[in-house]
């Protein structure tokens, strides 16, 4: 069996996330129909493609990895041209390659880099409707940044972890034993560009809770309008509370960017 | 009377362009609907917005310029939010200024600001997919700027005028006159950030013929993939001959970006 591994990027708005549901309309799903059509399986069969990371609906990749296993002779030239003609517009397979037979997309995974971009100016923008959260009250970046730098290294971010966090049978779960909360870190910063209305917030660590960036980031904005203090944003994370915590962002603002698979140097 | 100028933002995909039309969606009749009602006008009154540039199906605007008259007494961030809740989500206005009775967003015009993006890499883009040509033959950056730089000065420019040119009373033709084909570019350079796949084309000029930067676009091209020399796209702009330059390039990588009313020092 060959092993191929997938470089995706997709526009998150009109699925309802990357992981296979039984209704509606998922980049797993759309991506396992593909790849069947190209192989020409006969119908019922399955080909199990497996993900880096989870993203929620609305939620962007530049750079989510997938991979699955297969008999096809097909060149990866042809997989890529193949399944670019067989995807939907929104779906793209940005590289295609041939890995050893043990690689796992997700548990092999040494590092996930998100990034969540807010545009702040007093007016909605058309042109990034789809790719950036709208906020209108003046934000400090300064501060902003100063408070990601604390969730730099090595913590339990259950102040941050999401509401379906180890409840039923999602993949959350199961490294819920192995890991609870604890989660690395590497690096985290928060810019804007010079003349541009758009703060980027970039996290990298080695693995993320669900709805984690975008708990970060609802308390992150209660940082950058000046109602949370550096030390209360620290209480925060130390109080291993989702309670204490600021709301969830949308996700229109997030995307997985990059997913590596090389040993990190932390 | 009032005399009110807006700054634009707008995601031209869903619109049939910028000019009120009889039957379609377009950008004038979408913002004079709204100040209609904002304002308070009884059915069958118009107020008349004026653009400072025509824009196809497809292009779109971060800073397209627009003027009206009113007896509103409204503060102006009244009309600011007020159109933003009244407008879609594919058009907002993100500046309003009172300005002196005499300005007119079109006439008074000194350089409009238009880019044009590629997207050059082997997968088509979905993130980037309603604001980007893609092109998958590796171009070549440098060359297309050269070719770019031919164009900088006061030309003819009647090798890229389309088609629609002094045809039927569209303004081109009010201007036909007065000018012929002759345009006069400021400030040209193509240029590709490290690191992306995206190649932008910045045109500044002091008034644009209808399709003009698209059909640039569609000769630079076949600069960037070396089907045309430097000497030759010379020649093609120097023979004011519409059939010896490329083909129209799609809407989808154009946007008016920012219009001037300053004096250029050129």
């Amino acid at each position: 069996m060959r092993n191929v591994k997938l470089t995706l990027e997709y526009d998150g708005t009109d699925f309802s996330g990357s992981q296979l549901q039984a209704n509606g309309r998922t980049v797993q799903g759309e991506l396992e129909k593909a790849i069947a059509k190209l192989i020409g399986m006969s119908e019922g069969e399955r080909c199990i493609v497996t993900l880096a990371g989870r993203t929620d609906s609305g939620v962007h990749a530049k750079g989510q990895v997938a991979n699955f296993r297969t008999d096809s002779l097909h060149s990866l030239n042809t997989f890529r041209r193949g399944l670019n003609a067989l995807l939907p517009f929104d779906l793209a397979v940005c590289q295609v390659e041939e890995v050893e037979e043990s690689f796992h997309a997700r548990f092999d995974a040494t590092e996930r880099v998100y990034h969540y971009q807010i545009i702040n100016r007093s007016a909605r923008s058309p042109l990034v409707r789809r790719f950036a959260h709208f906020v209108a009250e003046p934000l400090t970046v300064g501060a902003m940044n100063e408070a990601t730098q604390k969730l730099v290294g090595t913590h339990d971010f259950a102040s941050f972890a999401g509401d379906g966090w180890g409840v039923g049978n999602n993949e959350a779960s199961d490294e819920k034993g192995k890991f609870g909360t604890i989660r690395r870190i590497h690096q985290a910063i928060c810019w804007q560009e010079p003349d541009s209305p758009i703060i980027t917030l970039e996290l990298r660590g080695n693995a993320f809770l669900p709805h984690m960036v975008r708990n970060i980031v609802g308390t992150l904005l209660m940082v950058g309008v000046g109602r949370l203090t550096l030390a209360e944003f620290e209480g925060i994370l130390a109080a291993c509370n989702r309670r204490r915590a600021g709301p969830t962002a949308p996700a229109v603002g997030l995307c997985l960017v990059k997913v590596r698979y090389d040993k990190i140097v932390f």
